[in-house]
């Protein structure tokens, strides 16, 4: 067997968004798909350990937002990088309020879907979600999920505007981010240097090479 | 709710096989998603009524092959608009053989999976298979189903070589191709033209202005 092979395989980028004693809780998926078409389902894998999970089993609602590929990267920061169970992850960014779940107005389009299956597979969980409500907010461009693994690593095509991370430059040091894993090229990291990934700071960063 | 946040969804494009009665078969699909990383398990919906559902219930397993964006379009017109009732879809296609399974030599990479856990849902059933064999083929480009889906309603980006066609040419005629839906535009449909999409021949396009 092969792992490469599921690098093959193509997702979105999304935070998946739920409630757990009155508090929203939420986090960043990538296996989100349309089960059926009429009524309108989707399905979405999420870790069992992670705090969202549980606040999905306790609540029956999710909600998924689909990110666009020039998405604050405090957003991939926070819904990726951290816990719901210490953090209240949408306090900082704008939402808006569909039926007392909170959107973030950056996200291309939102489902709010009611579970109706749960299956456990070993260390995920399998929600299918019937839509109960979703819109669009506006028609920027989707993010794929091998757009953010090309950004997240520094590798990125050469029209891209961050391109001029993956040259080689005699004399840089590359930094790398200790949270997620992007890194950085330049003659030496600023003290006020985020990480544009996951918005932490100079400090998570250590030098590579 | 807008059913049109459902196209904000990201996928691939893929044929997933399996066998019928001692048959190969296979179906276009695009919802698979990866469920867990160890086992290494993925999530297929395929329609109920699709020859191929049956077959994955009967033998407990299927394949999933990962198309590149330059596939012969006669591969997504036999797996995505023939039924393998009638048809034997692999035979006209170059295949390596994979513990008995065909695998289609244009294929990026493919996956073999045995079915640990089958959920209906309505008009779909989602498989959770375990893979039990896959490799790449080779490095060419991923198909995402909005690419596929640009290319089959004949809008292009403005660089994709299928670009001319989004031209208004005055004077020009409009043919759709009443399987695939896809539009092409010129002076006169020639007699020997196929549909780049689904590979159906001059017969099966109507003129629409």
């Amino acid at each position: 067997m092969n792992k490469e092979v599921l690098k093959d395989l193509s997702y979105g980028v999304y935070v998946i968004g739920s409630k757990k004693d009155n508090r929203d809780v939420g986090c960043i998926a990538n296996s989100v798909m349309q089960v059926t078409s009429s009524p309108a389902t989707v399905a979405v894998s999420i870790n069992v350990d992670n705090y969202t999970n549980q606040a999905i089993k306790e609540s029956g609602i999710f909600t998924c937002m689909v990110l666009p590929t020039d998405i604050d990267s405090e957003v991939i920061g926070t819904f990726g990088f951290k816990t719901s169970k210490d953090v209240d992850k949408f306090v900082p960014f704008e939402t808006l309020d569909v039926d007392g779940y909170p959107i973030l107005m950056d996200a291309i389009s939102y489902l709010k879907c009611q579970v109706i299956n749960t299956i456990e597979n070993g260390t995920h969980t399998i929600f299918i979600g019937e839509i109960i409500n979703s819109d669009k907010l506006n028609d920027k461009e989707v993010m794929t999920y091998a757009y953010y693994h090309e950004v997240k690593k520094g590798k990125s095509p050469a029209k891209a505007p961050t391109y001029i991370e993956e040259k080689t430059v005699k004399g840089k040091k590359k930094y790398i981010c200790k949270i997620c894993g992007y890194v950085h090229e330049v003659d030496e990291l600023p003290p006020d240097f985020k990480c544009p990934i996951c918005g932490v700071g100079r400090d998570m960063f250590e030098e590579i090479s």
